[in-house]
Protein backbone atom coordinates (compact mmCIF):
# COMPACT_ATOMS: atom_id res chain seq x y z
CA UNK A 1 0.00 0.00 0.00
CA UNK A 2 0.85 3.66 -0.77
CA UNK A 3 0.65 6.71 2.12
CA UNK A 4 1.38 10.11 1.50
CA UNK A 5 1.97 12.68 3.81
CA UNK A 6 -0.64 14.44 4.50
CA UNK A 7 0.95 16.75 6.94
CA UNK A 8 4.43 17.24 8.69
CA UNK A 9 6.09 18.54 11.75
CA UNK A 10 7.11 22.09 13.09
CA UNK A 11 9.42 20.93 15.63
CA UNK A 12 12.48 22.69 17.40
CA UNK A 13 14.51 19.58 16.79
CA UNK A 14 16.43 20.29 13.01
CA UNK A 15 17.73 17.15 13.74
CA UNK A 16 17.70 13.77 15.90
CA UNK A 17 19.94 14.38 18.41
CA UNK A 18 17.91 15.99 21.63
CA UNK A 19 14.39 14.33 20.54
CA UNK A 20 12.91 12.78 23.07
CA UNK A 21 12.95 8.91 23.14
CA UNK A 22 9.39 8.42 23.51
CA UNK A 23 6.41 10.55 22.90
CA UNK A 24 4.14 12.35 25.53
CA UNK A 25 7.41 12.63 28.05
CA UNK A 26 8.16 16.30 27.84
CA UNK A 27 4.36 18.70 27.91
CA UNK A 28 6.24 21.90 27.92
CA UNK A 29 7.58 20.76 24.06
CA UNK A 30 5.16 21.94 21.93
CA UNK A 31 5.25 21.62 17.92
CA UNK A 32 2.83 22.42 15.12
CA UNK A 33 0.84 20.03 12.70
CA UNK A 34 1.15 21.66 9.57
CA UNK A 35 -1.17 20.11 6.99
CA UNK A 36 -0.49 19.96 3.28
CA UNK A 37 -2.52 22.23 1.32
CA UNK A 38 -5.04 19.47 -0.02
CA UNK A 39 -5.95 18.81 3.60
CA UNK A 40 -6.28 22.41 5.12
CA UNK A 41 -9.81 21.88 5.29
CA UNK A 42 -11.45 23.25 8.64
CA UNK A 43 -14.56 20.44 8.35
CA UNK A 44 -11.73 17.60 8.50
CA UNK A 45 -11.18 18.87 12.21
CA UNK A 46 -14.53 19.16 13.43
CA UNK A 47 -15.20 17.68 16.76
CA UNK A 48 -11.02 17.52 17.46
CA UNK A 49 -11.23 19.81 20.67
CA UNK A 50 -12.96 17.07 22.26
CA UNK A 51 -9.81 14.92 22.40
CA UNK A 52 -7.19 15.97 24.52
CA UNK A 53 -4.90 14.07 22.93
CA UNK A 54 -3.98 12.77 18.85
CA UNK A 55 -1.89 10.04 17.75
CA UNK A 56 -0.04 10.74 14.75
CA UNK A 57 1.50 7.96 12.70
CA UNK A 58 4.34 9.03 10.76
CA UNK A 59 7.75 7.98 8.96
CA UNK A 60 11.20 7.59 10.56
CA UNK A 61 12.52 9.62 6.97
CA UNK A 62 15.73 9.49 8.89
CA UNK A 63 16.59 5.70 9.34
CA UNK A 64 18.04 4.04 5.81
CA UNK A 65 15.06 1.85 3.98
CA UNK A 66 14.67 -1.21 3.25
CA UNK A 67 16.78 -2.27 5.89
CA UNK A 68 15.28 -4.37 9.07
CA UNK A 69 16.95 -6.56 11.52
CA UNK A 70 14.75 -8.93 13.64
CA UNK A 71 16.49 -7.77 16.81
CA UNK A 72 17.41 -4.26 17.98
CA UNK A 73 20.02 -2.91 20.89
CA UNK A 74 17.12 -0.18 22.41
CA UNK A 75 18.97 2.78 24.16
CA UNK A 76 16.75 2.31 27.84
CA UNK A 77 19.03 -1.14 27.55
CA UNK A 78 22.36 0.70 27.43
CA UNK A 79 22.35 -0.25 23.81
CA UNK A 80 24.16 -3.71 25.15
CA UNK A 81 21.29 -5.95 24.61
CA UNK A 82 18.95 -6.84 21.66
CA UNK A 83 15.51 -7.68 22.04
CA UNK A 84 13.01 -8.63 19.12
CA UNK A 85 12.11 -5.45 16.79
CA UNK A 86 8.38 -6.40 17.64
CA UNK A 87 8.86 -6.22 21.19
CA UNK A 88 10.69 -2.44 20.59
CA UNK A 89 9.41 0.97 19.12
CA UNK A 90 12.69 0.64 16.93
CA UNK A 91 12.81 2.80 13.27
CA UNK A 92 14.65 -0.09 12.23
CA UNK A 93 11.70 -2.09 11.59
CA UNK A 94 10.07 -3.60 8.30
CA UNK A 95 7.57 -0.83 7.49
CA UNK A 96 9.76 2.44 9.60
CA UNK A 97 6.52 3.55 10.55
CA UNK A 98 6.33 5.70 13.89
CA UNK A 99 3.60 6.13 16.34
CA UNK A 100 3.57 8.73 19.21
CA UNK A 101 0.79 10.00 21.46
CA UNK A 102 0.77 13.89 21.55
CA UNK A 103 -1.48 16.05 23.75
CA UNK A 104 -3.46 18.52 21.97
CA UNK A 105 -3.19 22.09 22.84
CA UNK A 106 -5.29 24.04 20.83
CA UNK A 107 -6.11 24.06 16.78
CA UNK A 108 -4.89 27.25 14.85
CA UNK A 109 -7.70 28.17 12.35
CA UNK A 110 -6.22 31.42 11.17
CA UNK A 111 -3.07 30.72 10.34
CA UNK A 112 -2.02 31.22 6.90
CA UNK A 113 -1.30 27.41 6.41
CA UNK A 114 -4.03 26.25 8.93
CA UNK A 115 -5.52 25.23 10.14
CA UNK A 116 -2.90 23.57 12.00
CA UNK A 117 -2.75 21.94 15.55
CA UNK A 118 -0.69 23.14 18.28
CA UNK A 119 0.45 19.83 20.05
CA UNK A 120 2.79 19.12 23.49
CA UNK A 121 5.13 16.01 23.78
CA UNK A 122 5.62 15.24 20.27
CA UNK A 123 9.10 12.72 19.68
CA UNK A 124 9.38 13.97 16.26
CA UNK A 125 12.14 15.59 14.18
CA UNK A 126 11.28 18.90 12.41
CA UNK A 127 9.79 18.09 8.97
CA UNK A 128 8.61 14.79 10.06
CA UNK A 129 5.74 13.20 7.63
CA UNK A 130 2.98 12.81 8.96
CA UNK A 131 0.35 10.08 7.20
CA UNK A 132 -2.33 10.10 9.87
CA UNK A 133 -4.29 12.27 12.89
CA UNK A 134 -6.42 9.98 14.59
CA UNK A 135 -8.26 10.75 18.14
CA UNK A 136 -7.28 9.20 21.24
CA UNK A 137 -9.61 7.19 22.73
CA UNK A 138 -9.76 6.59 26.40
CA UNK A 139 -12.33 3.57 26.13
CA UNK A 140 -9.72 1.84 23.81
CA UNK A 141 -6.42 3.16 24.20
CA UNK A 142 -6.09 3.84 27.78
CA UNK A 143 -4.95 0.45 29.23
CA UNK A 144 -3.93 1.04 33.10
CA UNK A 145 -3.32 -2.59 33.49
CA UNK A 146 -0.46 -2.94 30.77
CA UNK A 147 3.08 -4.04 31.44
CA UNK A 148 5.84 -2.49 29.89
CA UNK A 149 8.61 -5.39 29.45
CA UNK A 150 11.37 -4.36 29.50
CA UNK A 151 10.48 -0.37 29.39
CA UNK A 152 8.83 -0.42 33.18
CA UNK A 153 11.84 -2.37 34.39
CA UNK A 154 14.09 0.26 32.90
CA UNK A 155 12.99 3.54 33.37
CA UNK A 156 14.82 6.33 32.57
CA UNK A 157 17.54 8.32 34.40
CA UNK A 158 16.78 11.82 34.79
CA UNK A 159 19.65 14.20 34.92
CA UNK A 160 19.91 17.10 36.68
CA UNK A 161 20.41 20.50 34.53
CA UNK A 162 23.11 23.35 35.81
CA UNK A 163 21.84 25.97 33.26
CA UNK A 164 23.56 29.44 34.34
CA UNK A 165 21.52 32.22 34.37
CA UNK A 166 23.07 34.38 32.01
CA UNK A 167 22.76 31.43 29.01
CA UNK A 168 18.99 30.39 29.89
CA UNK A 169 18.52 34.43 29.35
CA UNK A 170 19.57 33.51 25.71
CA UNK A 171 16.96 31.10 25.17
CA UNK A 172 13.72 32.69 24.21
CA UNK A 173 11.48 32.65 27.39
CA UNK A 174 8.89 30.59 26.09
CA UNK A 175 11.33 27.72 25.15
CA UNK A 176 13.39 27.70 28.41
CA UNK A 177 11.15 24.75 30.01
CA UNK A 178 10.81 22.49 27.37
CA UNK A 179 14.64 22.84 26.55
CA UNK A 180 15.56 22.17 30.61
CA UNK A 181 13.46 19.14 30.50
CA UNK A 182 14.77 17.93 27.13
CA UNK A 183 18.28 18.21 28.88
CA UNK A 184 17.38 16.39 31.99
CA UNK A 185 15.87 13.60 29.84
CA UNK A 186 19.65 12.80 28.93
CA UNK A 187 20.00 13.11 24.94
CA UNK A 188 23.37 11.48 25.06
CA UNK A 189 23.83 8.80 22.64
CA UNK A 190 23.68 5.73 25.15
CA UNK A 191 26.43 4.47 24.01
CA UNK A 192 28.31 7.90 25.03
CA UNK A 193 29.36 8.28 28.85
CA UNK A 194 32.63 10.51 28.67
CA UNK A 195 32.60 13.08 31.36
CA UNK A 196 35.11 15.18 29.13
CA UNK A 197 33.32 15.29 26.14
CA UNK A 198 31.06 18.63 25.12
CA UNK A 199 28.03 17.90 23.45
CA UNK A 200 26.18 19.40 20.87
CA UNK A 201 22.42 19.49 19.98
CA UNK A 202 20.26 22.08 18.00
CA UNK A 203 17.11 23.47 19.21
CA UNK A 204 14.43 26.24 18.17
CA UNK A 205 17.55 27.70 16.36
CA UNK A 206 19.86 27.32 18.83
CA UNK A 207 22.98 25.29 19.56
CA UNK A 208 23.52 24.20 23.22
CA UNK A 209 26.85 22.54 24.19
CA UNK A 210 26.90 20.85 27.12
CA UNK A 211 29.12 18.45 29.60
CA UNK A 212 27.35 15.77 31.66
CA UNK A 213 29.27 14.32 34.77
CA UNK A 214 27.84 11.88 36.57
CA UNK A 215 24.37 12.39 37.05
CA UNK A 216 24.70 16.21 36.53
CA UNK A 217 24.75 18.13 33.36
CA UNK A 218 26.12 21.30 32.74
CA UNK A 219 25.34 23.96 30.14
CA UNK A 220 28.30 25.58 28.92
CA UNK A 221 27.61 27.08 25.65
CA UNK A 222 23.88 28.68 24.24
CA UNK A 223 24.32 30.39 20.27
CA UNK A 224 22.48 31.18 17.61
CA UNK A 225 22.51 28.51 15.17
CA UNK A 226 24.53 28.94 11.93
CA UNK A 227 23.49 27.97 8.97
CA UNK A 228 21.54 24.96 9.90
CA UNK A 229 19.27 27.46 11.28
CA UNK A 230 18.63 29.18 7.66
CA UNK A 231 17.16 25.69 6.29
CA UNK B 1 6.12 5.73 1.08
CA UNK B 2 5.50 2.22 0.11
CA UNK B 3 4.33 -0.55 3.08
CA UNK B 4 4.31 -4.11 3.01
CA UNK B 5 1.84 -6.33 5.02
CA UNK B 6 4.14 -7.89 7.40
CA UNK B 7 1.83 -10.13 8.73
CA UNK B 8 -2.24 -11.14 8.79
CA UNK B 9 -5.32 -11.89 10.94
CA UNK B 10 -6.77 -14.79 11.47
CA UNK B 11 -9.89 -13.88 12.98
CA UNK B 12 -13.49 -14.72 13.39
CA UNK B 13 -15.16 -12.97 11.22
CA UNK B 14 -15.06 -13.19 7.62
CA UNK B 15 -16.63 -9.85 6.80
CA UNK B 16 -17.31 -6.53 8.26
CA UNK B 17 -20.58 -7.39 9.77
CA UNK B 18 -20.13 -7.91 13.64
CA UNK B 19 -16.63 -6.88 14.27
CA UNK B 20 -16.40 -4.68 17.27
CA UNK B 21 -16.31 -1.21 16.80
CA UNK B 22 -13.81 -0.63 18.58
CA UNK B 23 -10.16 -3.05 19.76
CA UNK B 24 -10.26 -3.91 23.46
CA UNK B 25 -13.96 -3.88 24.02
CA UNK B 26 -14.05 -7.49 23.82
CA UNK B 27 -11.83 -10.06 25.81
CA UNK B 28 -12.97 -13.35 24.79
CA UNK B 29 -12.56 -12.53 21.10
CA UNK B 30 -9.60 -14.29 20.10
CA UNK B 31 -7.35 -14.12 16.65
CA UNK B 32 -4.03 -14.74 15.69
CA UNK B 33 -1.45 -12.39 14.00
CA UNK B 34 0.21 -14.58 11.74
CA UNK B 35 3.63 -13.27 10.27
CA UNK B 36 4.21 -13.54 6.47
CA UNK B 37 7.01 -16.30 5.68
CA UNK B 38 9.93 -13.19 5.33
CA UNK B 39 8.95 -12.32 9.38
CA UNK B 40 8.53 -15.72 10.54
CA UNK B 41 11.70 -15.14 12.45
CA UNK B 42 12.10 -16.46 16.56
CA UNK B 43 14.32 -13.82 17.08
CA UNK B 44 11.99 -10.90 16.19
CA UNK B 45 9.80 -11.60 19.24
CA UNK B 46 12.03 -11.53 21.67
CA UNK B 47 10.98 -10.14 25.01
CA UNK B 48 7.59 -9.60 23.53
CA UNK B 49 5.86 -12.10 26.21
CA UNK B 50 6.92 -8.86 28.99
CA UNK B 51 4.49 -6.45 27.57
CA UNK B 52 0.65 -7.56 28.23
CA UNK B 53 -0.55 -5.40 25.03
CA UNK B 54 0.24 -4.62 21.30
CA UNK B 55 -0.43 -2.38 18.55
CA UNK B 56 -1.42 -3.61 15.59
CA UNK B 57 -1.31 -0.93 12.45
CA UNK B 58 -3.25 -2.57 9.70
CA UNK B 59 -4.75 -1.83 6.21
CA UNK B 60 -8.48 -0.78 5.58
CA UNK B 61 -8.71 -3.02 2.95
CA UNK B 62 -12.83 -3.68 2.65
CA UNK B 63 -13.10 0.25 1.87
CA UNK B 64 -12.90 1.32 -1.43
CA UNK B 65 -9.25 3.24 -2.00
CA UNK B 66 -8.91 6.99 -3.06
CA UNK B 67 -11.61 8.03 -0.90
CA UNK B 68 -11.65 10.56 1.71
CA UNK B 69 -14.25 13.03 2.90
CA UNK B 70 -13.77 15.51 5.14
CA UNK B 71 -16.36 14.36 7.23
CA UNK B 72 -17.96 11.37 8.23
CA UNK B 73 -20.67 9.98 10.23
CA UNK B 74 -19.53 7.79 12.83
CA UNK B 75 -21.89 4.82 13.97
CA UNK B 76 -21.60 6.14 18.05
CA UNK B 77 -23.57 9.14 16.71
CA UNK B 78 -26.54 7.04 15.11
CA UNK B 79 -24.62 7.59 11.77
CA UNK B 80 -26.79 10.98 11.43
CA UNK B 81 -23.91 13.72 12.93
CA UNK B 82 -20.77 14.40 11.20
CA UNK B 83 -17.65 14.86 12.88
CA UNK B 84 -14.05 15.58 11.16
CA UNK B 85 -12.43 12.82 10.08
CA UNK B 86 -9.43 13.57 12.03
CA UNK B 87 -11.92 13.59 14.78
CA UNK B 88 -12.35 10.14 14.53
CA UNK B 89 -11.54 6.65 13.20
CA UNK B 90 -13.27 6.23 10.82
CA UNK B 91 -11.56 4.05 7.54
CA UNK B 92 -12.71 6.74 5.46
CA UNK B 93 -9.27 8.71 5.85
CA UNK B 94 -6.68 10.15 3.51
CA UNK B 95 -4.46 6.97 4.06
CA UNK B 96 -6.55 4.27 5.21
CA UNK B 97 -4.34 2.91 8.04
CA UNK B 98 -6.48 1.10 11.25
CA UNK B 99 -4.43 1.27 14.82
CA UNK B 100 -5.79 -1.22 17.45
CA UNK B 101 -4.86 -1.67 21.18
CA UNK B 102 -5.04 -5.90 21.46
CA UNK B 103 -4.13 -7.70 24.58
CA UNK B 104 -1.41 -10.66 23.68
CA UNK B 105 -2.63 -14.12 24.98
CA UNK B 106 0.50 -16.13 23.88
CA UNK B 107 3.46 -16.50 20.99
CA UNK B 108 2.51 -20.21 19.43
CA UNK B 109 6.54 -20.87 18.29
CA UNK B 110 5.60 -24.47 17.49
CA UNK B 111 3.51 -23.78 14.83
CA UNK B 112 4.02 -24.89 11.40
CA UNK B 113 3.53 -21.05 10.21
CA UNK B 114 4.58 -19.54 13.68
CA UNK B 115 5.75 -17.80 15.49
CA UNK B 116 2.33 -16.23 15.45
CA UNK B 117 0.84 -14.22 18.19
CA UNK B 118 -2.80 -15.00 19.75
CA UNK B 119 -4.15 -11.49 21.00
CA UNK B 120 -7.43 -11.21 22.43
CA UNK B 121 -9.99 -7.91 21.24
CA UNK B 122 -9.08 -7.24 17.74
CA UNK B 123 -11.37 -5.41 15.64
CA UNK B 124 -10.13 -7.05 12.61
CA UNK B 125 -11.91 -8.59 9.52
CA UNK B 126 -10.20 -12.11 9.15
CA UNK B 127 -6.96 -11.84 6.38
CA UNK B 128 -6.35 -8.25 7.16
CA UNK B 129 -3.09 -7.22 6.32
CA UNK B 130 -1.28 -5.82 8.96
CA UNK B 131 1.73 -3.52 8.29
CA UNK B 132 3.04 -3.57 12.10
CA UNK B 133 3.06 -4.73 15.44
CA UNK B 134 4.48 -2.62 18.19
CA UNK B 135 4.35 -3.40 22.18
CA UNK B 136 1.96 -0.96 24.69
CA UNK B 137 3.98 1.42 26.57
CA UNK B 138 2.30 1.97 29.66
CA UNK B 139 4.68 5.62 29.88
CA UNK B 140 3.83 6.52 26.75
CA UNK B 141 0.12 5.12 25.62
CA UNK B 142 -1.78 5.21 28.71
CA UNK B 143 -3.41 8.23 29.51
CA UNK B 144 -5.83 8.02 32.09
CA UNK B 145 -6.33 12.27 31.99
CA UNK B 146 -7.23 12.14 28.72
CA UNK B 147 -10.96 13.44 27.06
CA UNK B 148 -12.63 11.06 24.70
CA UNK B 149 -14.89 13.96 22.61
CA UNK B 150 -17.86 12.71 21.03
CA UNK B 151 -17.20 9.34 22.19
CA UNK B 152 -17.09 9.90 26.15
CA UNK B 153 -20.19 11.70 25.55
CA UNK B 154 -21.84 8.72 23.45
CA UNK B 155 -21.38 5.48 25.11
CA UNK B 156 -22.28 2.30 23.22
CA UNK B 157 -25.41 0.78 24.49
CA UNK B 158 -25.09 -2.97 25.16
CA UNK B 159 -27.98 -5.23 24.42
CA UNK B 160 -29.18 -8.23 26.55
CA UNK B 161 -28.82 -11.37 24.17
CA UNK B 162 -31.22 -14.26 24.97
CA UNK B 163 -29.12 -17.34 23.11
CA UNK B 164 -31.63 -20.35 23.78
CA UNK B 165 -29.82 -23.57 25.16
CA UNK B 166 -29.89 -25.65 22.07
CA UNK B 167 -28.88 -22.73 19.82
CA UNK B 168 -25.77 -21.84 21.97
CA UNK B 169 -24.86 -26.17 21.97
CA UNK B 170 -24.23 -25.69 18.41
CA UNK B 171 -21.25 -23.23 19.01
CA UNK B 172 -17.91 -24.64 20.34
CA UNK B 173 -17.57 -24.34 23.82
CA UNK B 174 -14.42 -22.04 23.63
CA UNK B 175 -16.00 -19.67 21.28
CA UNK B 176 -19.34 -19.44 23.30
CA UNK B 177 -18.37 -16.35 25.20
CA UNK B 178 -16.87 -14.54 22.84
CA UNK B 179 -19.72 -14.66 20.41
CA UNK B 180 -22.30 -13.77 23.15
CA UNK B 181 -20.46 -10.59 23.74
CA UNK B 182 -20.42 -9.58 20.10
CA UNK B 183 -23.98 -9.97 19.94
CA UNK B 184 -24.65 -8.02 23.37
CA UNK B 185 -22.33 -4.87 21.37
CA UNK B 186 -25.05 -4.59 19.31
CA UNK B 187 -23.44 -5.37 15.62
CA UNK B 188 -26.51 -4.10 13.58
CA UNK B 189 -25.70 -1.09 10.99
CA UNK B 190 -26.60 2.33 12.67
CA UNK B 191 -29.08 2.86 10.16
CA UNK B 192 -30.92 -0.37 10.95
CA UNK B 193 -33.42 -0.43 13.94
CA UNK B 194 -36.15 -2.82 12.46
CA UNK B 195 -37.67 -4.56 14.86
CA UNK B 196 -38.98 -7.44 12.45
CA UNK B 197 -35.68 -7.89 10.40
CA UNK B 198 -33.76 -10.90 11.08
CA UNK B 199 -30.03 -10.17 10.67
CA UNK B 200 -27.49 -12.77 9.37
CA UNK B 201 -23.67 -12.74 10.94
CA UNK B 202 -21.01 -14.84 10.27
CA UNK B 203 -18.72 -16.14 12.89
CA UNK B 204 -15.74 -18.56 13.10
CA UNK B 205 -17.64 -20.66 10.55
CA UNK B 206 -21.25 -20.65 11.63
CA UNK B 207 -24.31 -18.31 10.04
CA UNK B 208 -26.09 -16.83 13.11
CA UNK B 209 -29.37 -15.37 12.83
CA UNK B 210 -31.35 -12.86 15.13
CA UNK B 211 -33.25 -10.05 15.59
CA UNK B 212 -33.75 -7.22 17.90
CA UNK B 213 -36.41 -5.61 19.86
CA UNK B 214 -35.62 -2.56 21.75
CA UNK B 215 -32.85 -3.78 23.95
CA UNK B 216 -32.86 -7.60 23.95
CA UNK B 217 -31.53 -9.17 20.80
CA UNK B 218 -32.91 -12.55 20.55
CA UNK B 219 -30.91 -15.62 18.42
CA UNK B 220 -32.89 -17.29 15.92
CA UNK B 221 -30.59 -19.70 14.36
CA UNK B 222 -26.72 -21.21 14.46
CA UNK B 223 -26.29 -22.93 11.40
CA UNK B 224 -22.88 -24.34 9.92
CA UNK B 225 -21.87 -21.56 7.26
CA UNK B 226 -21.93 -22.74 3.68
CA UNK B 227 -19.56 -21.85 0.78
CA UNK B 228 -18.23 -18.80 2.39
CA UNK B 229 -16.74 -21.18 5.26
CA UNK B 230 -14.35 -22.83 2.27
CA UNK B 231 -12.93 -19.84 1.58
Amino acid sequence: MELKPIAHIESPFPEKFGVPRQSGLIDSLRAWVVFEPEYRVREALRGIEGFSHLWLIWQFDRVPGDKWTPTVRPPRLGGNKRVGVFASRSPFRPNPVGLSCVELDRVDYEALDGPRLLVRGADLVDRTPIFDVKPYLPSADCKPEATGGFTTENPWQELEVEFPPELLARVPEDRREALTAVLAADPRPHYQKDRTRVYGMSFGGMEVRFTVEDLTLRVREVSPQGHKAAK
